[in-house]
């Protein structure tokens, strides 16, 4: 069961739409998989799962049981100036450290509203998930652009479809 | 007025502890700064400061109106999971943007239990600010093994006490 | 005097070209500068004039006499493998430490063919500037598909001739 | 045949000295391997194999035949100014794009004079390999102060030998 984590915790956010699209591509293709949006945490997250208060929050514990179940995850990241949001790097620091991510798998995908793609917000996500000891697929794609290029929760951007296509047929077997 | 951004809301923090101790030095050579810990941040931050939130909370906006007045800030950033706490990206998400950062000074310093002192942290924390047209010093302090060099209050390693005053020799000219 | 470092030894680059469009911004706004184009290094340079050999090229070492003398520094960076040519870092590392750089002041702006414009070239270039002292001013200019929006030692993008002005603005009381 | 590709070319490297202990160190468990020591690159390779003249140094073509066969590296990587050496993003730029790495799999390990061990050399390296579709090991150990830790062609920490010991049984299957 491969987990789909929706990088933000922002009311109808495109990643979440996004997340919907890859879930579906990845149904296409025989893989099973859920949608884990950041939206979801419980309200008090920040102030309820961390540091002394870890395993405290009996909702949190729910996401993060199935979670630690899942060996391959698929980030979808917005960015947030200029890197991933802060709920996103909120949300790993209160995972059970290394367990929750410790050799397992990861595909990550990035989008923007401006022109640059989330290049940073993947570098830095990718430093992060490395330290904790996840693997990182080398395929990154970086949507740019993303309101004139995703609509009606489909690509209008041929090129973004092949680059998931690509991700996708890499992921499975890596 | 420098503010002294203390990177973390856990309790009890030694990134707090260094926030007193970095006031304490701008103090004897004639700077005046505060320190806003992101423990004192409302509860509920995450959910009622962002996106369609911003500027909702009454809490958060009295943070943001004095730190907005600031010029120049100071950043004292935990490692946590090979980078900064989650929650530093989020209150830097629910700043104003640009005008809470743009045209603005920082010196950053970072401090971690293990080996590497922070210095993944502070590259990402970099690109985060620079995104948000803020200048940042170069000289950035990575203090390793806190725990062994920092006791009671006061550094136990006289590297440590140098760095910081390079730090703030360069810093208040910049 | 203002050096201008063209980041790659490719000839007939485009990187070349922008480093004369930009000492030609300059000089419209009264600021003196010379371009240090990396094809005119010397051409064993890589194993002339580092480790045990450093200072040993009379070549390179007028290259970095002129070099040291200048405390601003533009570098032109166009986007190789995702990050600067390799020739610029080799250049870096065949420096005087420090004094070449340190508490000296720098402007960066990257251009790349593809999409991205370089964010990851000029986040890895900020990263070794600021190790070796060097402030890195906050706004750098990304231009992405060069080749379609500068043409004939011309930008034909509006958008590019705005964000290279406000750079000038903002470097020259940097 | 894995590759281990020696990251400098300084003469006398401790980089060669552990690229020797990590060929030995694969033997014992059964992997054959070669090591690739940049220093062993054609003198005017900067002039003789990039850009236009890609392909036209025989000594460099060898070189790269050899490495072009091989779909596992090691890259053992020194910190230079806060980096990796430049005359390795120069052998990389030189490579054949994407085929001499694309979607080939790599274990980075880097060492440092000084106490930060190389996390950002290693942090720059992984952008640009994962930029060229090279799957890149979650592990990598960063060896500080190595002129303490490794003498006579021996680690003298056991912390070092077990994270290499690490890696290697997490870069086999990988």
């Amino acid at each position: 069961m491969i987990s789909i984590i929706c990088g933000t915790n922002r009311g109808q956010s495109v990643s979440k739409q996004i997340a919907l699209y890859y879930q579906n591509s990845l149904k296409e293709v025989g893989a099973n998989s859920y949608v884990l949006d950041l939206k979801e945490l419980p309200k008090d997250f920040l102030n309820v799962a961390l540091y002394d208060n870890a395993g405290k929050s009996e909702a949190f514990n729910i996401v993060k049981k199935k979670l630690n179940k899942s060996h391959k995850m698929v980030f979808i990241v917005p960015e947030y100036n200029g890197s991933f949001p802060g709920v996103l790097k909120t949300f790993i620091d209160a995972l059970d450290y290394p367990d929750s991510l410790k050799n397992k798998k990861c595909a990550l995908l990035s989008l923007s509203s401006g022109t640059q793609g989330g290049a940073l917000a993947l570098s830095h996500l990718t430093d992060i998930l490395h330290y904790c000891g996840m693997n990182v697929l080398a395929q990154k794609p970086k949507l740019a652009k993303i309101e004139a290029n995703f609509k009606n929760g489909q690509f209008t951007n041929e090129l973004y479809v092949s680059l998931l296509k690509e991700q996708i047929a890499a992921f499975l077997p890596f």
